[in-house]
Parts: structure tokens; C-alpha cells; sequence
């Protein structure tokens, strides 16, 4: 039998303790090194946009207020000592590397997306002499500055690390990191939505995916469709207003987020049948079943030139409020039957002699035309190129959804792509069914673990030639069991998973991350994101201890 | 094809909107009536305790603060013209009935469990004259005011209902409606127990069973014996003083409900080991699989008589803190291994002659003897009466959880039993494995729906001779994936279920629930309680529509 006394025992780990995502290339020592007094950030950037001068500050701001003790027993009382004979550092420089362009963060994270640059290169002496920050772009700097952060914690008022020197050169594997939000089933007020962007920038996340509307609420007023909320928002005090979202766009873009928005088309939108009764086929059918994948069913009559019309229209008013390059018109789970029963849509498909595949052609050329005359790329759910036989720019993005196996058929199209499959990345699954009289499991239990997201491979099935189409993933929170009440602790820390994932590369351990996954969701608890526990707070305080035959 | 315009719709529900767990015996008409804006309760108490006044003035507040609109569609907009020509209720008018002993709520709560009175009768006429509410105890008029607070819902400044006249009798089916926290594998504040027992009363719950140690950490500081959480709490702000026990199990008390401690032994005490390794076999052994059900493993040295005596002596100090009848030394997931593995033990044994049973025997008798000498009956989970060949006072409480097939062989031995089935009343299942390096489901997944708890039904397989040993149940929270982040989403409205299972009695149908489960949740969110969204408001909002096939 062998006994160890936790209390005694020093478990190493690694040797990176508070890093999410891990860094591409790190080196790190064993020296002890704390942030003077006057501790300071010099940034010697040239004409230095505000949104940068604003995220140096917060960075100092977030210095002084996590107060996070290490994640061990005790919390940094074993570090006492060597904090008070560690050499301190009085300051860190930032700069561009030299003849790289100015732009703002903002800017910089609304570039085309494969065109972005958020790599840095992060140095830490151990011996007091400045730390240096460098990157080609203020978006680089600001991951960096991100970084710095999750490498200080706090005992007996000092803000230490045991880790001096570090070395860091890091970028991120792919663009698209992301999670998705859906406002719709139940409705997230604006600083819900701010603080999730507050932890997704924490682990660099790229994109905020907004499915803002669906069948069962429309919560955005839309100038010159602004009917379609107060008639179809849950309640007046449940509509994001055009200033809503420029507060939030803006938001994100200074923390390094481009905010892509759906508009999910031509299903998912029985409620706009409150505002516009004309432009839906079988609004509230009974049953549902029939009709739809949930209730309520309800579908935009794709085969009606006047509902193209309205549907382009109110795309392109979308595409206005939004200044991210992409825009996601959806397209996931088109019912058939709907359409058959609609005595509107089959007198339309009767006078233009067209079959249903052949008007939806014509409707998703019209409305995508709509967006890429605003400027912006078209995503769509994978069915539009997997189960339609329709004409799609080949620069549309494919959101893949159903299963991560469907991915590689995806890429065979040539099609780039993002990773949201249900099988790893949907955050609401293995809560039950929540159809009434239906004490069963719904269609995507089990609850996906963070440790089952870890081990997605971005690559899985996808040939060498192909391997550039992928873009990267999200996690993904649809919203028929979630709403404010839940909102952190079923998304956070597990939708850091995959930022890591297409950040740092798939095939990590997770045992070696368990620990900076703990750290990094303390970091979001002390910063007011109610992030969950993972485990006993004795295991947190103990890594290794409590992983299986430990 | 049918189709049904949902806003044109009226969803008729039974004819019962707010009233969570559902009166034995309610008849309700379909009049408006108005709380009068003088609207006021008078109590007819002789010597009313103080406690019973207090519950008066927060039902008032409650009136005033919980601005609950009407859970259908423009929340209560259509109600208008009905609530202007509603007749208006003056007051409620509170009596005991004539010769009942007046005792405080607390009092009340506190009685041995079978003793209690809990029942009510309440009468609303819809001319406006005076309600009436009546009981045989102060606790049965708490009961009957947390009805009189769901009657009501407000819509442009008035409090009305559209279900006058009300007539109800009432009284629960079993005495023992309870939640159990864990509150040793992660911590929680005296306010979030607060808060939860505020949820609690609402559905009229008498039992919060307060898991408070475990293996993982020790937060109870007990008079005598305060080194076990000076070493064994996460932190020092994580240990609840005797202040603190005293302030929860007086407010429980006021809110009729009885705090029953549990100190789990010999199993479950590993963190005991930090201040008394002494007393620990195994702690931290390594593979902790092979010693314990979860690491960290470490059990109370039964076969020890100094341990015994450690142990009596901690149950009778903790027993003195909690005034309850009740009191749980837990006794589950005794793992025989450590023992045979512990050479401290194995020397016990030899020297006393005793084999481990004989030895726990003993030890049960010592200890339990210790909680009966400080006028407590003993709980103990169900491996104890099950598992064991030991004697204990047939007065002992048994507390079901492996399964809901395990209650009938407790029944037939004869002990009383509370149901708490991990298939059923488990509300952490189905958050998957939190052992490190395992992404697979845990042993209770998949997640306990309120659907599938709902379908409980307490008296299964017990025969009729036997049916009067069953207390009641609840619903438990053990904490290694919960802490105060996710508290009231992972509990509510869930924990309401067994609630009204066993006030009302089986056999309900979820269909009927549904509506008043939305109702009650969407008043818990009222009083800041951040109770789960159970469907897309849209559902909630339209009573029936999202059944299966509906």
C-alpha cells in the first residue's frame, strides 16, 4: 500500500500553471520573480489607438484585482519565502514590430478572417530587467497582454509568479474560435452577453457566433423591420436595440472578438408570423412534430417572390448593423412537409415551375446576394451544401453541426468550414428532453464533457490538400433549457476547451490541462464569471490527485 | 392540416396557475378578484409567537415586491378590463382553531417528524368579503400564507386573480419533503443556504438535510473539537462558525423547516485525517480506487476505541448545535479494504477479537448511543440496515439512495425510510465523469429530469402493513461538479418535484405540472432565486403547445 499525505506532498505540474490556451512556444524557469510596487506597462506604439491604450489599462486594472492565490493547498503560503527574497520586475514594454501598420484591436479583429494576425512573442527575465512584448499587430499585442495576465498570482499582497524567466512566442492554429449564443429561445440581456465576451477573450477567443433569432423570439430591432421585435421579442424589455448591439459589437472588437450574426433562414422563424402572417408557411402547425424539429413550427415561404424580397431585405438591414466580414443566413433543418401542406407555397412553386430544391436555389441566391452586396461572406448550416442541391459562392463558410463526421464530407466540397458538432461541442446536451410528457432523453445526451471536447481533432478524415479549409470551432449554447440562470455555469469553463483546441492544436493531455483549466476558471470566478466547478475543491488544490488509479 | 394561430389561442390549464405543491383538496372558480390597495392581514392569535408575525409581514412584502405577471402570452395584458370590474379583497383573516396549543412556527417545525400539523384550510370568496385562513398550528398557517402568496399575480399596478372563489384544504402527504446539500466537496455561503432554504419554503419543503463533511473538507467549526476545521475547511472563510449554524437553523426554523445535520462516518472522513491522523485508516492511499468510492480515501478508525470514543464525543458536541430530533452519522460506502489494509486496525481487531462487522457494531452502538443521550434519533444511509449485521434502535431513520428498488427491503425491516434514489433524486447526475483522464459518463448519468422524478412514486413495492414507514424523500445535491455558481440553476425548479410528490401524493401527470412548474419558477427568479428556464419561454408562455404531439 502505498500512503501519501497530501498536505507533504509537492505534485509538479508541467510547470505552466495559469496558461489558457497554452502557448504555441514556451519556455519557462524556476525562479521566482514578483511585479514591483510601481509596477508599469510602457507602450511604445506610435500614435497608439485607443482601444489598445484601453486594454493596457485594463491589464493593469485585472493585475490588481484577481487577487487569485495559486491553485495549491494553502494558496501561495508555501511561497511566502521565496517571494520575499525574488527580484521584482518594475515593468513590461509593448511594442509593434518595427514597420507594421497601426490599426486598432477592433479593426484588426474584423479583417477578413484568415487574413488576421494575433501572434506575440512575450520575454520575462528573471532578474528584474524589463519584460518585452512585441507583435506585427495591436490584435497580437492584446493577446499577449492577455497572456501576461494569467501569469501573476497574489499572496500576503504580492503579485508573484515561481516561473521567471518565461519565454513565449505564440499564434493561434486557426482564425475561427468561437462560441455560439442563442437569444432566442430564452433571451440574454446585453451585460450577459458582455461578460461572456469578458471571459472569451480570457482564453482568445475570436468570434462571437449571435443566433440572435429562431421560431420562438425575435429580440433585434432592425431599422426599417423594426415590427419583427415588438411584435415577436418576448416582452418590450427583451429586444436588443440598434445601440445594444453597436455597444456590444464594439465591445467585442476592442477585446479581439468579430461578432457574426444569424439570421436563420428559411426555417427557424415561425415568429415572424406575429408581425408578418403572410411571409411564414404552417405557423404554429399542429403537431409540431410534422412540421418542424421543435415547436413552434413555421418556415419563411422560400417559393414567394415577395417573401425573397422581404427575407433580402431585412438580410441586408442586418448586414448594416454588423461590421464583421461574415454573416450566417443559416439554412439548418428545412421541413419539407411544411411546404407540401402550404397551399401558398405549392401555388407559387405551380406558377414558376419550380420544385422545392430548385426555389430554394433561387431564394438562397437572392438573399445570399443580399449580404455579399453589403460586403459580407455568407456561412450556412451544413445541410445547405450536404442535403440541397443548390448554388453556393464557393466563399461561403460551412458551420457543421449535426456530427464531427460530417465534416470531411464538407471539405470534399471544397467548402471552409467551422467545427460546432453536437457530439463534442453542443454545451446544452444531457439536460433531457424538455418536450412536455417526455420523461426520456433528448437527441444529443449525454452531456459533452470538457474532456470528450479535448480530444477533438480538427483534422480527423480531412485530406492534406483539404486541411487549409478548416477555420477552426466553437462551442455552442442553444438555449431551450438556458437563461441568465445558467448562462456562466453551463458554458464556462467548458467552452475554453475548444478555444484551446484551435488555439494551442488538438492531442493534448487532459490530465497535464485539468490544472490550468481549474486556474484559469478560478481567474473567471474572481473576475465575476460564474464559472463551474469541475471538481472538488480538494482536487483543485491537488492536481494529480484525482485522476483515475492516482 | 391544422393550424393554430397561437396568439389568437386561449390555452385553457386545469384552472390552477400558481399554486406549487398542488392543495390536497382545491376547488376555484373563474371570478376576478383585486387585493384591495388597503388590502391587509389580520391576525386573530392570541399571543402570536414572533415568528408567525414576521411570516405575516414578508407574505405582505412578498405581495408587494414579487410582481409576478400572468405566465401567459402579454402576461396578464388581456386580463384588463376584467381586473377594472373585479370586487377587491380587504383582508385575509388569520386564526388558529379554537383550543390549539400556540407554538411558535420553529417550535412547530422542530416536533419529532410523524407530530406534526402542517395542515390549513384557506377560503377566498369572490365578493370581496374577508378570506379566511385556519389551521390547528402556527406551522399550518405558514403553510397556508405561502399558498395565499402564489393566488396572486400583478398587471398595471394591481394584485388579482381571475380564480376566485378559492377554497382549499390542505395537508401533506408526507412530513419529510426535503433537499440535502453537500457542502463539503465544495463550499457554500451561509447566504446561499439562505437563499436556498428561501426556495425551499416556497414549495413548502420541512427538511434540509445538511451534508456537511465529507472526505474532502471539514467547514464546521464544532465547540471542543475546532482543529478539524481550522485544518480540514478549503479556507478560513469557508467554515461555518456555531454563529453562523445558529443564524441557519433559526431562519430554517421561522420558514418551517427542520435542519438535520449529518456527520458521515466511519466512511467519508478522510480531511479528518489533517488534524487527527490518528484516527485515519488509509488517508490518500494510492490507487485511491482501490480504498475509497471517490479520492480522497480515509475512514474513521473503527476498530479503535480512542477513535470511537473521538467520534462520540464529536457527534454529541455537534449534536448540542442543532435543536432538530433528527441527526444522521451517515455510515455508506464503508470500504472494507481500507480496513484490511490498515495495520492499526488489523492490531484493533486481533486485540479485541472482533471481526470488522463485530468492531462496526460497536462502533455504531457507541456513537449512535452518543446522538440518542442528546435526545436524537439516528439517520444513517441505507447500506447500514442493508449491507450490515449490526444492531441498531428500530427508531433509527433510513435514508434510501443507491436505488428506488432498495427502499421496499428497508421497509421489511421494519425501519422508517426517506426516499432519496439516485435514479430518480439525484440532481448532479448526468454533468458526466469528473475524474481526471476520463471522458466517459459517471455511475449516475444520465441526468435525473423533473419529468422522471415526477413519476415517483413512494409506496412501490411496499406493502400496505408497511406504507407507514415511509417518511417522504428528497432531492439531493452532492457537490463535486456544484458550488454556489451553478446552486440554484442545478436545484431549481427541480428540487420542487419531490416537493409536491410527496405534499400532493403521486400519480400527478407532468402536463398538468408543467404550467405551475414554469409558474413557480418564474416567481423563485421574482425573489432572486436564479431558478432554470425549463423550456424557450415561448413554451412557458403557451401552456400545452410544446407537449409531444400537440
Amino acid at each position: 500500500m502505498r500512503f501519501a499525505i497530501a498536505l507533504l506532498v509537492f505534485v509538479p505540474v508541467g510547470g505552466v500553471f495559469g496558461l489558457w490556451p497554452l502557448p504555441r512556444s514556451l519556455q519557462t524557469g524556476t525562479t521566482a520573480l514578483k511585479l514591483a510596487p510601481d509596477f508599469d506597462i510602457h507602450m511604445n506604439v506610435l500614435h497608439a489607438p485607443s482601444d489598445l491604450s484601453d486594454a493596457v489599462a485594463r491589464t493593469k486594472s485585472h493585475l490588481k484585482n484577481d487577487k487569485l492565490g495559486r491553485v495549491v493547498v494553502g494558496r501561495g503560503s508555501s511561497d511566502s519565502s521565496v517571494i520575499q527574497h525574488a527580484k521584482s520586475l518594475a515593468s513590461l514594454h509593448v511594442s509593434l514590430t518595427k514597420g507594421a501598420t497601426v490599426r486598432s484591436i477592433t479593426e484588426e479583429a474584423r479583417l477578413a478572417i484568415e487574413t488576421r494576425s494575433e501572434g506575440y512573442s512575450l520575454t520575462i527575465p528573471s532578474d528584474g530587467s524589463a519584460a518585452t512584448l512585441t507583435a506585427n499587430s495591436t490584435l497580437g499585442l492584446y493577446r499577449g497582454l492577455t497572456t501576461f495576465e494569467q501569469l501573476w498570482y497574489q499572496w500576503s499582497g504580492n503579485l508573484y509568479t515561481i516561473e521567471a524567466p518565461v519565454t513565449i512566442t505564440d499564434a493561434p492554429a486557426y482564425p475561427w474560435r468561437g462560441f455560439m449564443l442563442d437569444t432566442s429561445r430564452n433571451f440574454f440581456s446585453v451585460s450577459d452577453i458582455k461578460r461572456t465576451l469578458d471571459a472569451m477573450t480570457m482564453v482568445k477567443m475570436s468570434q462571437f457566433h449571435w443566433h440572435v433569432s429562431d421560431s420562438q423570439s425575435f429580440p433585434l430591432e432592425v431599422p426599417g423591420y423594426t415590427e419583427l421585435a415588438s411584435k415577436g421579442a418576448y416582452d418590450p424589455s427583451m429586444i436588443y436595440s440598434p445601440s445594444d448591439v453597436k455597444d456590444i459589437v464594439d465591445y467585442a472588437g476592442a477585446r479581439g472578438i468579430d461578432v457574426v450574426v444569424e439570421i436563420d433562414t428559411p426555417g427557424h422563424t415561425s415568429i415572424i408570423s406575429a408581425a408578418h402572417p403572410e411571409h411564414i408557411a404552417c405557423p404554429i402547425a399542429s403537431p409540431w412534430s410534422d412540421f418542424a424539429a421543435e415547436p413552434p413550427s413555421g418556415q419563411l415561404r422560400l417559393a414567394s417572390a415577395s417573401t425573397t424580397n422581404f427575407t433580402a431585405g431585412l438580410l441586408s438591414a442586418v448586414a448594416k448593423m454588423f461590421p464583421s466580414t461574415i454573416m450566417s443566413t443559416g439554412g439548418d433543418e428545412v421541413n419539407a412537409n411544411c411546404y407540401e401542406q402550404d397551399a401558398e407555397t405549392q401555388a407559387d412553386l405551380k406558377a414558376t415551375g419550380r420544385t422545392l430544391e430548385q426555389a430554394l436555389d433561387v431564394f438562397t441566391q437572392h438573399t445570399h446576394g443580399a449580404i455579399i452586396a453589403e460586403g459580407k461572406t455568407p456561412a450556412v448550416w451544413e445541410e445547405m451544401v450536404l442535403d440541397h442541391n443548390i448554388t453556393l459562392s464557393n466563399e461561403t463558410i460551412v458551420l457543421v453541426w449535426i456530427s464531427s463526421a460530417n465534416a470531411a464530407a464538407v471539405a470534399e466540397k471544397n467548402f471552409r468550414l467551422v467545427h460546432g458538432p453536437s457530439d463534442y461541442f453542443y454545451l446544452d446536451c444531457g439536460a433531457g428532453e424538455w418536450i412536455g410528457k417526455d420523461v426520456g432523453n433528448s437527441w444529443c445526451d449525454p452531456f459533452k464533457t470538457w474532456q470528450k471536447a479535448y480530444t477533438f481533432d480538427p483534422q480527423a478524415n480531412i485530406s492534406e490538400s483539404q486541411a487549409h479549409l478548416v477555420l477552426g470551432g466553437e462551442q455552442l449554447l442553444w438555449a431551450e433549457q438556458s437563461g441568465p440562470e445558467n448562462l456562466d455555469p453551463i458554458v464556462w469553463p467548458r467552452a475554453a476547451t475548444s478555444a484551446e483546441v484551435f488555439w494551442s492544436g488538438p492531442g493534448g493531455d487532459s490530465n497535464e490541462a485539468l490544472p490550468r483549466l481549474h486556474d484559469i476558471a478560478f481567474r473567471m470566478r474572481q473576475r465575476g464569471i460564474q464559472a463551474i466547478q469541475l471538481q472538488p475543491m480538494w482536487c483543485a488544490l491537488r492536481p494529480g490527485l484525482c485522476n483515475i488509479d492516482s
